[in-house]
């Protein structure tokens, strides 16, 4: 066996997954990841004018959605089967704590500036953490490294049909709430990094929900979903830039997830820092949720008005809460003192 | 009609509800408060060698369960009443919110010292919010007399049938939700101020489920629950004692909570400041949720090992998350050095 064909061999196909694979998807993950609620605010009602509907997904296994995809892929490799990840973070958690329920030997690759509370939960669900410098290093090539020592296969964030129909669960779980509770939402504002979440979210709801908008959120400055999405052509991100939100700094949107999202998404918006500090800071206060600053983007850009949706149904994901004290900290004072 | 005695004609019995009491409750209810979700966590199964439970009553209208009772009991009104409360923050604000949605005018008389976010939210319904200084003033002689000026009926905290039948609905939905997941508990643990969200869940709970064993969670020094079921008797504070916990700094049990509590509770526990903060940081970091400090006691119970459950199913209430960013940040600094 070509170890290192092999161990770069990360998908078995590069089709993105339909509805019938993110179902197939859910009856796997059944059991194992949590089924968030669908959570209504009066507030939230009433500052906006709108329905507004949260899916709390720090309320998931690992605290991000990055869980389910991870566990979606991984539960379908041959038993033993090492694995090795790159991530910020949510999907180092995600692929660790699939790695210890399902016994498979797990290598991640994070960045020294991670938060802290993300390496510490990695390392808690028994993987081996190798640290590198963002700046000075190039993750892939490191990833590719110990795949190839380690004899193992890459789990990558998101540019693989399995983890994007994963994500996609939480879409699915979004059109059954809704229509078990029957309601029809107008708007869905999704975080997006590379653009698995809302890629899966964006299938199974145009599939289940066809009248549906569906828009991406990032960061100012790391708006290159937006900026494809309006050239209809991946674009990348100016280099140079800096967010506080750590989980939504991919360069470009994925080759696979940018084919979805570019013919299913409505349009992209981008929030300042400002904006995802008093997002965080209305979730402590109001709703009495942790949001980390990535899982905060489509709050921020409901709260700061970037979509006119008086009078409408709008759902937003809160993508994950692993954030470290002193962030957190901060952003409740900043909003305090704007 | 006689201004004094009609305002101070609080209860129309003095007979504590039973189930029907707080399913009609329910029906009340329904439309208006949250039916709070019941989360798991595999880290607190984990770590508790036991299944755990969570109620989420942070995530109640107002942020916390106080909206159930105080809406139970001003619906039933007739209607433009003048309704007249004391409290520290929690039930300030049921009280502000139902009388915001029903349409009555309301006062609320509350300690200087309350959490600033107790009485922001109190005045954002809408509520004329009377300041005391609760070390120099008689806060239920205040609100008499702002009763008799204002015409005013008072909505007592605890100790009234219509309130704790409303608390209770906390308690009912326990019992549906473990229902209908097949769930069995063993053992609840429910914070206790004056003992009318206790009281409440422990009349629904005892009869839906009449095995399970109900224990009462209070801060040290402020255990007069835990006291008075050991004495059989109702027994004080002592005075001078002090805690983080505001929520839960009533003197003595409430007399009708307190005849429903020594009947059907098994016990009560105790929890230092400390393990509270610990409980903070760990619903913070693990569990995504804001939880305020007399909200996190049972959490802390649990966390600090006061109560054997390895191998069993537990179920906790976490009352509310109506906190300071500065005493939440200041917990979160306390168990990261602890």
């Amino acid at each position: 066996m070509a170890v290192a064909s092999e161990a770069l061999a990360t998908t078995r196909s590069n089709e993105p997954p339909g509805l019938a694979a993110i179902e197939a998807a859910a009856r796997r993950l059944a059991g194992h990841a949590v089924v968030t609620p669908l959570l209504g605010s009066r507030d939230l009602d009433a500052r906006t004018g709108a329905r507004v509907l949260i899916k709390p997904e720090m309320l998931q296994r690992t605290g991000s959605f990055k869980f389910r995809g991870a566990f979606n892929k991984m539960s379908q490799l041959p038993k033993g089967t090492s694995v090795v990840a790159f991530s910020s973070g949510n999907h180092a958690q995600g692929v660790a704590a699939a790695a210890q329920l399902l016994g498979l030997p797990a290598a991640i690759v994070m960045p020294a500036d991670a938060p802290a509370i993300k390496i510490a939960n990695t390392r808690s669900y028994g993987s081996d953490v190798v640290i590198y410098d963002r700046h000075r290093e190039d993750r892939e090539k490191i990833a590719a490294r110990v795949a190839a020592e380690r004899n193992a296969t890459i789990v990558r964030p998101y540019d693989d049909p399995d983890i994007i129909a994963g994500q996609g669960t939480a879409g699915l779980e979004i059109a059954q709430q809704c229509r078990a509770n029957a309601i029809t939402p107008d708007v869905v504002l999704v975080p997006a990094g590379g653009g698995g979440l809302i890629a899966g979210c964006a299938t199974a709801l145009s599939a289940l929900m066809p009248a549906l908008k569906i828009y991406s959120v990032e960061p100012s400055g790391f708006d290159d979903t937006a900026r494809s999405l309006a050239a209809h052509a991946r674009v990348a991100n100016q280099p140079g830039a800096s967010t506080i939100c750590d989980a939504l700094m991919a360069g470009t949107p994925g080759e696979l997830t940018f084919a979805v999202n570019d013919r299913l998404l409505a349009g992209g918006l981008a929030v300042s820092d400002a904006e995802v500090q008093a997002a965080m800071a209305y979730a402590f206060r109001t709703l009495k949720l942790v949001v980390e600053p990535g899982g905060a983007v489509a709050l921020a850009a409901l709260l700061a008005g970037k979509l006119d949706i008086a009078g409408r149904t709008a759902v937003i994901v809160c993508s994950g809460g692993n954030v470290d004290p002193a962030t957190f900290c901060r952003a409740l004072e900043a909003a305090a003192s704007s």
